[in-house]
C-alpha cells in the first residue's frame, strides 16, 4: 500500500506539472496576443480558461481521496494540502493571463503605443519564475525556490520602468495616448501579480522544506 | 472523541471569522487613508498586515494537526480543506488592503485629484461580499453564497465607471492628472480583486454545500 501511495504521489506530481506547463503557454499566448494585437488569439487564451479550471478542479479531487483513502503523516498531508494550495495560485495565474487577454481586446482597434520591449521582458520573467517555482515543489529543492524570491526585485524595478514610462513619456505629454496607457500599464501590473503567485508558491516550497528538516532534525532548532 | 473534533471545527469556524473581521477592519481603514490622505493611517494598514499572516499560518497548522489527528470523514475533510484555502484567500484580501495603502503614499504629497464617490461605494460592497462570503461558508449558507456571486455585476459597473470618468474627464483633459489619475484607477482595481477572493469563496462555498448534499442525497444527480 505504502508503495501504491507513492506512486500516487508521482501522479499528482506530475499532474501539477501538466497544469503548470499549460499555464506557463497561456502567458507566451496572451503576450503573443499583445505583440501581435490579435483578438483571435486573446479569444483563444480565453477559451482556454475551462480547461484549466477542469484542471485544478480534478487535482483537488485527487488530493482529497488521497487524504481520505491514505491518511497520510503529517509530512505527505503538508504535501497533498501544498499541492491543493499551488494548484490555487496556477489557476489564478490562468485568470491572470485571461486578463491580459481582455486588456488586448481593448487595445485591438488601435495601433500598438509603443515598440514593447520590457513586457515581454517581464513576461519571460514570469514564465520561469511559474516553471522554477512549480519544479521546486515537485523536487522539493529550497535552493531554486530562494532564487524565485530573489528575482521579485528584478519584476518591481522593470514594471515600475514600464509604468514610468507610460506615464511621463506618453500619458502626460499627449493625452490621446492615455487609454492605450492604461491598458499597457495594466497587463504590466497582470504580469506582476502573476509573478507574486510564483513567489507565494516558492515560499510555500521554502516552508515545506524547512518543515520536514526541522521534523528530521529538530536539533536544528535548539 | 467525535464531540471533540465538533468543538474543535467550531474552534475552526471561531478563528476563520476572527480573520474575516480583521481583513475586513484592513480596506475600511486603506479607504479611510486614502479620503484622509493619511500617510500614517497608510503605514497602520502596511503593519497590520504581519497580524494576518501570523493569523493565516495559525490556522493552516490547526487544520493539518485536525486531519492528522482525526482523520475526518470524507464532507469534514473537504470542510478543512477548503477553510485552507478560504483563508489564503482571506491573506491576499489583506495584501490587496496593503496595495491599497501603498497608492495613498504614493497619492499624499497631492491633493486629491477629485472628491470621492464611487471607491467607497465599491469598498463597502468589497466589504459586504468578504463578510457575506465567509458567514456563507460557516454557515454553509448556499443561498448567501450566491448572492455575494450575484453582486459581482455591480462590481464591475462601478469599476468601469471609476475608470473611465477618470480616463475621460482628467487624465484625457489635463495631463497632470494622469499620475493621481493611475493611482485612484489602480485603487479600483485592488477593490475589485478584493471582491473577486470573496466570489471564489462564494463559489467554493457552493460547491462545498452542493457536494454534501449529492452525498446525503444521490438522487439528484439522476
Amino acid at each position: 500500500m505504502t508503495r501504491y501511495f507513492d506512486e500516487e504521489l508521482l501522479e499528482l506530481n506530475k499532474r501539477i506539472l501538466q497544469m503548470s506547463t499549460e499555464v506557463e503557454a497561456d502567458i507566451g499566448n496572451s503576450i503573443k496576443a499583445l505583440r501581435e494585437l490579435s483578438r483571435e488569439k486573446a479569444e483563444a487564451v480565453i477559451r482556454e480558461d475551462d480547461l484549466i479550471d477542469r484542471m485544478e478542479l480534478e487535482i483537488e479531487e485527487k488530493c482529497l481521496n488521497l487524504i481520505a483513502l491514505y491518511q497520510p503523516t503529517a509530512a505527505d498531508l503538508r504535501f497533498i494540502v501544498m499541492s491543493l494550495k499551488i494548484t490555487t495560485d496556477l489557476e489564478r495565474i490562468a485568470d491572470l493571463a485571461v486578463d491580459i487577454a481582455q486588456r488586448v481586446k481593448e487595445m485591438a482597434d488601435q495601433p500598438l503605443l509603443k515598440p514593447l520591449i520590457d513586457i515581454p521582458k517581464l513576461a519571460t520573467l514570469a514564465q520561469g519564475m511559474v516553471r522554477d517555482a512549480i519544479n521546486s515543489f515537485v523536487n522539493k529543492d529550497a535552493e531554486l525556490a530562494r532564487s524565485v524570491i530573489l528575482r521579485d526585485d528584478e519584476v518591481d524595478k522593470l514594471r515600475n520602468q514600464v509604468q514610468s514610462e507610460l506615464i511621463n513619456d506618453y500619458m502626460c505629454k499627449d493625452p490621446t495616448t492615455v487609454p492605450r496607457g492604461v491598458a499597457l500599464l495594466l497587463v504590466a501590473r497582470h504580469l506582476e501579480r502573476i509573478c507574486d503567485h510564483a513567489t507565494n508558491i516558492a515560499e510555500d516550497v521554502i516552508y515545506l522544506v524547512k518543515a520536514e528538516v526541522v521534523k528530521h532534525h529538530p536539533e536544528i532548532l535548539k
